[in-house]
């Protein structure tokens, strides 16, 4: 399986999709995006931080555990990190697999992994 | 909510994303590709037929039903029709909500139901 994990301070460029097999049948992306309002009060911008050398090996764990359950042919894991502003992305995510399930599965879990065991959090600055 | 459903005997061409508010949280993207083997054996294209207007009507109805459990804001749906290739995308779907698990789910339901309820289908050529 095919693993891409990474973190960058500017806005997040997706790569146009490379298929590894002609047995991909499905591409799952996903795109995580700040919004205006969380926890009721209304945000200017979130601040996202990570420790980058731990949140990939967690990612990278995470990801071999679910392989075994959903098999995917490639991931792609992308998340800014300093200032994202209200509308724009924070995360991308992107899955490969032969079936729509496993890739649907295998994305969902992921991010509910990510956001219990993977050492990337966020700041918010309320409007004043 | 905000649907786009169409069909096009061509590439498919993706819209860029554009949010309808500052509360979409989650986009969720699928791509369905045709894969190289079906069913154990090779084939060599898919062509992909449909009644049209009864299949836009069967998907916004599962659409407006889906939205009751898993609300959303924008539902964009492309099939391609006629002949498609091996490695070339068949269909499109975009889905824009406040939280990932309603975006998620309401893709997987939804592919759920087009594969049940609504009449486009496929007849494979295999190689010879």
């Amino acid at each position: 399986m095919n693993v891409e994990i990474s973190f960058t301070q500017e806005p997040i460029a997706i790569p146009p999709i490379d298929l590894p097999s002609l047995e991909i049948g499905a591409c799952v992306e996903f795109h995580g995006i700040v919004r205006e309002t969380e926890e009721g009060t209304a945000l200017a911008s979130l601040q996202y931080e990570a420790y980058e050398r731990m949140a990939e090996s967690e990612l990278r764990r995470a990801i071999s555990e679910l392989a075994v359950a959903f098999p995917c042919e490639a991931v792609l894991f992308i998340h800014r990190l300093g200032w994202v502003a209200v509308g724009e992305p924070s995360m991308y995510l992107r899955v490969l697999s032969s079936h729509r399930k496993e890739a649907f599965m295998f994305a969902l879990t992921l991010l509910d992994r990510l956001k219990m065991d993977v050492p990337i959090w966020k700041v918010a600055y309320r409007e004043s």
